[in-house]
């Protein structure tokens, strides 16, 4: 018996891959192996990372979230103060914003599923409603925008608009049970649900509201997107509708014809996904997947689909559409969005080639 | 950045606290730190142990699940097999038979919320509904029992109804996203969602039909129910339904007058949680919490209820009802159906003193 439990060794290559940034140390990211799990939940040990300066190692009984600025009265929260609160459980996905990047390349980059959109990661988060917190400071008419301040070291800081920060945000103090891990923002981190994952601030110390947003690096020179007339959208906060088959997918070999389960996942930062559609000939015909209940919103959903292979050539591809209509696009419409190599927020449909030996590679359609 | 994260170090003294049994190699439990979690998952590295003879170490690619005995045609399905049939994933709890066994004794026992109840956790479970591995082998009309045996040094094997085979049990695989850990069973365990810890066979290799049940070590000697007229009760499977506090409870002090937060987990091996009393004056009046949702079948149930201590000494006590109207016993009421001391099943009201310092601890109302 243990105190804290490991994975079996068996599993020792169920891991987080991780890139570093040459000569910017504590930069980089890990990615979840999403291919090599099931289910809807990330376990917190697999949790993508994404670091722009390290991770600090913060006391909490030092630590305060300060919320300042166009208040009645600011006031500076601890960790104890802070559960004295009503508390609240999610069950919320968290997908990086440059999620999936590797294909918007001109082609198609042979990558595992977890390679290429393994900056997604689902968790149940325990915390406090934000708005609480707004309430108890008296936030003034006039505040537009929250400006987030991690603790880290880069002092990551972004532009939350008010109306976020009064539906569904949230101060998380728990991942999956636990304490949040360091990596995640120990002790505490905002969490937008189904904004992208760079906002939801970790190691959050600092709420300041303002008429303005702040125009901070990670919101102009990063997490922008740049379009074909050379101008820049900022503040596209909202992840889209998206799905990807894990199984198969690059790096399972399939073995033989026969029966298999088609298996992935699908999420929308605009609420629920309704539909996922499987196509298994390069997106000539669909048929819809069953979904794993619960389907909660701005969580992963499961989808499973049973499958014969006849042993032929095929593609296998997903699309998936939310409750609010919105329809995961095809590469070609996504591209035509952005000027060339614009890498943030790629939601096109993936497509898997699988050939006669059972091999599964990335292609694009 | 890590290939598998840990907890921060600040977390060092959340751990699950195990006993062994004096003599006897790989006989002991560990226990969840309920009080120091919130939400509703149980952490993989936390989830509770219970084992009879060690854990066994399983090389994944020549493990079979066998199926025989009354059956047209017996099968042996390996780990690779079973992912081609079609999964599910469900959140539920597992709760050992013996939790909470040390309330059964006449004096209550000053220990925290873990140390009693923490033979208690809930993850997402994926795996294959056993009714369709039942339907691939074909099993006759005359089989009424499913014996159910492990792979651990001690063979552990329980008789399962074989109605309950055909509903909602699964053999698991993944637990919260990842394969399930050595200590739950890898590389699969037998999930009976609701039924007594020790039947969820762990390491998973043989389920034999049959018309009547074993009457194996672990349904005669242990995990029967001794009642007042020295006669047993055997095969007492769906676990009561109960709730617990966990915050305030025993360890965690009270910081003076004011507005806290009371939360715990309610459950019930019956179905859902339909409703949780909480009461502060030891049992005259009682206020309805809030349940966190959804509230799934089967799963723990996170209550929240605000509340202002005046400073005063209280008792603070909950009461869990499910959606099948099972409404949870008092001490008294439990304690009456039994011989003394009789451990299994423990599911009665737990009250705890909060005196004027703060100090919170285990009382029998």
């Amino acid at each position: 018996m243990s105190g804290y439990g490991m994975p079996a060794h068996w599993q020792a290559s169920v891991k987080r891959t991780f890139t570093l940034a040459e000569g910017r140390p504590g930069t980089g990211s890990s990615k979840t192996p999403l291919q090599l799990l099931d289910g809807t939940l990330t376990p917190n040990g697999l949790h993508f990372e994404r670091h722009h300066n390290g991770v600090p190692d913060i006391d909490p009984s030092s630590h305060e979230l300060v919320i300042h600025g166009l208040v009645k009265q600011p006031r500076a929260f601890t960790l104890e103060s802070l559960l004295r609160y009503p508390l609240e459980s999610h069950i919320r996905f968290i997908e990086c914003t440059g999620n999936s990047a590797a294909n918007s390349q001109e082609k198609p980059p042979k990558l595992d599923a977890g390679a290429l959109h393994g900056l997604l990661s689902c968790s149940e988060w325990t915390g406090v409603r934000l708005s609480y917190l707004l309430d108890e400071v008296g936030l003034e008419g006039r505040a537009k925008w929250l400006i987030a301040e991690g603790a880290d070291a880069a002092a990551l800081s972004r532009s939350v608009p008010v109306e976020k920060a009064l539906d569904d945000a949230m101060v998380a103090l728990f991942q999956n049970g636990e304490a949040i891990r360091p990596e995640q923002g120990y002790p505490m981190r905002l969490l937008l649900p189904g904004f992208e994952g760079n906002i939801n601030v970790k190691w959050l110390r600092r709420l300041k509201a303002t008429t303005m947003p702040a125009h901070t690096k990670d919101e102009t020179s990063k997490y922008s997107d740049l379009m074909p007339d050379g101008r820049a959208r900022q503040f596209t906060l909202e992840v889209g509708v998206k799905s990807v088959i894990l199984r198969p997918s690059p790096g399972l070999v399939m073995r033989g014809p026969g029966f298999y389960e088609i298996s992935g996942i699908a999420w929308s930062g605009a609420g629920s996904i309704k539909r996922v559609q499987v196509s298994a000939d390069g997106g000539r015909t669909w048929a819809d997947a069953a979904l794993n209940a619960p389907v909660l919103p701005k969580a992963l959903t499961r989808f499973r689909i049973p499958w014969r292979w006849e042993g032929q050539p095929v593609t296998l591809m997903s699309r998936a559409i939310d409750d609010r209509r919105n329809v995961q696009p095809s590469r070609r419409e996504w591209t035509a969005q952005y000027a060339p190599g614009q890498p943030y927020h790629y939601n096109a449909l993936q497509s898997w080639a699988i050939d006669t030996s059972g091999k599964v590679t990335n292609v694009f359609v």
